[in-house]
């Protein structure tokens, strides 16, 4: 399956590749799952010796890896080279396609080259460039691309990004991460559908109320205040990831489990997203919030203009709520409510599905029977649960809600593996079902550039909430006000 | 709801009454689910005083009880009389009468009479025969009779049985037990069908492939060989707790979940069970066993005939394996596969339900994913148990079988109270539910006889297993001709 490749990882010096891509790279390779015939042409700007880039990978490994350096050790580090390039200077592309070729000599790779770009998106443009004039892109293997989002931050930008790499890469070898869809439950979520019978046939709007799904941080803005003013909660969260997780949800069983075949799908539930243009509208349906100072377990908190790098007068959300529909015949009137912000008292990603309430029979006459539940829970654990109606056993004419859990991160011993380790594996054997395609990332901005314009606007209201609460309390009355409530995430 | 009444309890010193009666009455009594105007009058063949009579409940209480003699006892124990009365004795019935008028006076009970027969059923006929003659049956309130197992040892004898104690009692007046009925998880069959959005729609024979119901016992006949060896498996566990295990699972819903509209169905679905008449039919249909000698937990067990009071040629079954099939379009082509028996590798009851494979699509392209399995577990913890396919963490390609579990018991310090709790409380509530109406017994004798005969004949060949096993390996053939397998009890 996976064939012989050279992976040529630009941003090699980089935070991604230290704290993800060579900790993925490790796990792979202790599991026999990279190609035999494998390297890495690390690109940097600063000036490296190969030592030192391979000094600097094992420091990597020993901090961030789930294996510790062991006898496998000299194999792998033996697969990296590094070379220093000015993304600007095309003499610097040459030295990169010398390297290339001798690595592709040295363990007869035949030039299957991955080109996976850790760097800042505005690099994306000189550098495919000079990729393409340098001739480092006249192989006679495959080549492909991985691109890191944010991919643009509102359509247009999208589309010139998009316009610029479809110069040098076909779509077919654009593959642009959204590490999200990396997570093992988020690519459970088919399964969960498509490999039980239990959950196949009650997986639409007769029988589900409402979709609930929840990414919360406990973080601030950290170190990436300057990225983070300009983009705030929707661009950064809701367009790519929250969209990503809800087409997962939605989308109709496609013809094959083929990348192509379920990105169809995904891209239809996108288009069947009852858009909001008007600014009345998008005010009744989304709900912004911006935290001030609070506590977190104890420990005072500033709030989000008095962070670092922080406009002190910033209009930027740090909390969305969001309620879609989704306006095909599986989910007609079933509310898909998205949630997603900073300093909030968890961090977890949840996905809730709550089925409808029964009839006003036997047990539910009053209609005061709980709903069934099933959390999929994608961080901090990896599992499912289950809320279930039973008689209370000390007094059996009580109907009361049970729970019933599974954790794979239960197993003694066992840690489920990263996100990026299955892109990484996913890209170097040509997987692309875990990427998005370009009408997927077109789509997700058509339906999120309104509301950001409402945003920009002030057309719809900058809420504060407290840090270390689950955001404003108009939140909770977006879903109120349909007679439901946001269900706790990390349990009940 | 709960009337003023007195019980008259019939075998009164006997071992039922020591072991489960007093104590479900006790426990009621301290839960305050008793009426405030309530009294016990015990009657027995033996002579005791009343004193003596209240320090043999008190050491019921002491061994069986879930509660302890506490600040409660003494009023509990002062609602306790003592007749001593020779079951053929008019005269006896006289003081009997005079002892219910008394209590009824100092408690102000309203004539509410509660008949508790636990004894023989030869004795049935006397005792309501002269309960009428001595006019304890002219009361003014209302009056009703427990009957315990066996009801019949056939049809005609069932028959005949309940001709004897209609001429006394009316059928909303009979209240015959059976035990598991009162067993917290088969109560709540209904609610895990009826309660809860995700079970309701797939409890079909669209969805379900088949029903494993199994009964299994560690222990021997131990003191009743002389009733078990004329009775067998089949009288003694499937004609009345299997099939009634059955009729909850598969019933329709109930116009309203009141005991006669529950009661109907449940008897729609004994007339659709479809008969086996011919004795090669029964044959393929049923697999009966004895056991001989074998381990369990290491400790050498004897073989059925070996043991005392057991006829030394007994034909008698010890070990029963059926397929049934349900005639209507609820269950149509689905089997329920019913398994019973002695001396059985562990002690358990539970209801599996085995959803059906899904096409082979996808995941399942060979067909190889495991079913959706839904256990009801009774015996011996009180929960549920379901089986789901996710991906294995450590290889993302693979799907693999997942579990979740709910047990009540698991609370700590709480014990699920009894059976016999619930369905004392019933008869003195007067809900008859969880009771066997007369045509319920009399159809499941109808599906029981023509088997028990085809035994008596030698058509249905009797098999041996080795006492610790799970019976004969023909009962696993049984499920094997359609491609399944009995799922082990206990948790996989």
């Amino acid at each position: 399956m996976t064939e012989a490749a050279t992976m040529i990882l630009f941003g090699a010096t980089g935070d991604l590749a230290k704290r993800k891509l060579f900790p993925a790279l490790y796990s792979l390779f202790q599991e026999n799952q990279l190609p035999q015939q494998f390297a890495v042409v690390g690109v940097g700007r600063r000036t490296l010796s190969r030592e030192a880039f391979q000094t600097h990978v094992k420091s990597s490994i020993e901090s961030f890896a789930r294996y510790s350096v062991n006898e496998k050790w000299p194999d792998f580090i033996s697969r990296f080279y590094y070379v220093s390039l000015d993304i600007q200077e095309l003499g610097d592309y040459q030295t990169l396609l010398h390297t290339i070729k001798t690595v592709e000599h040295d363990y007869s790779i035949p030039q299957n080259r991955l080109f996976y770009l850790a760097i800042a998106p505005e690099l994306f443009e000189p550098v495919t460039f000079h990729l393409q004039q340098s001739g480092i892109l006249r192989q006679r293997g495959w080549k492909r691309v991985v691109i890191e989002k944010p991919f643009g931050h509102d359509l247009p930008s999208a589309e010139a990004l998009n316009k610029e790499i479809s110069q040098v890469f076909t779509e077919e070898e654009i593959y642009r991460i959204d590490h999200y869809l990396g997570k093992e439950m988020v690519q459970n979520i088919e399964v969960i559908r498509f490999a039980n019978t239990l959950f196949e046939p009650v997986w639409n709007n007769q029988y589900i109320s409402n979709v609930q799904i929840t990414s919360s941080e406990v973080v601030g803005v950290e170190g990436r205040a300057g990225y983070y003013d300009q983009a705030g909660a929707l661009r950064d969260m809701v367009q790519n990831h929250m969209l990503q997780m809800m087409t997962m949800v939605a989308m109709e069983p496609p013809s094959r489990l083929k990348p192509e075949a379920v990105r169809d799908e995904k891209v239809k539930v996108l288009r069947s997203i009852r858009r909001l243009h008007q600014a009345d509208e998008i005010a009744r349906h989304v709900v912004r919030g911006q935290y001030v100072a609070g506590e977190i377990n104890g420990e005072v908190m500033k709030g989000y203009r008095e962070e670092e790098k922080v406009n002190p007068n910033s209009q930027t959300e740090t909390f969305v709520a969001l309620k879609f529909h989704i306006d095909n015949f599986r989910w007609a009137g079933v509310p898909f409510y998205i949630r997603t912000g900073k300093r909030l008292a968890k961090k977890a990603t949840e996905v809730i599905i709550q089925f409808k309430q029964l009839p006003p029979l036997y047990f539910n006459q009053s209609g005061q029977l709980d709903p069934n539940v099933l959390v999929i829970r994608i961080y901090p654990e990896n599992g499912l649960h289950l809320k279930l109606n039973l008689r209370q056993p000390d007094n059996m004419d009580k109907i009361a809600p049970v729970s019933m859990s599974f954790t794979q991160n239960g197993s003694p011993g066992f840690h489920s593996p990263e996100a990026y380790e299955r892109l990484v594996k996913d890209c170097i054997e040509g997987n692309s079902t875990y990427f998005t395609r370009w009408d997927e990332v077109a789509l997700a901005w058509k339906i999120v550039d309104p509301i950001v314009q409402a945003f920009e606007t002030g057309e719809v209201p900058l809420y504060t909430y407290k840090a270390g609460s689950w955001g404003p309390a108009e939140a909770d009355q977006l879903v109120a006000q349909e007679g439901l409530k946001w269900w706790p995430v990390l349990g009940q």
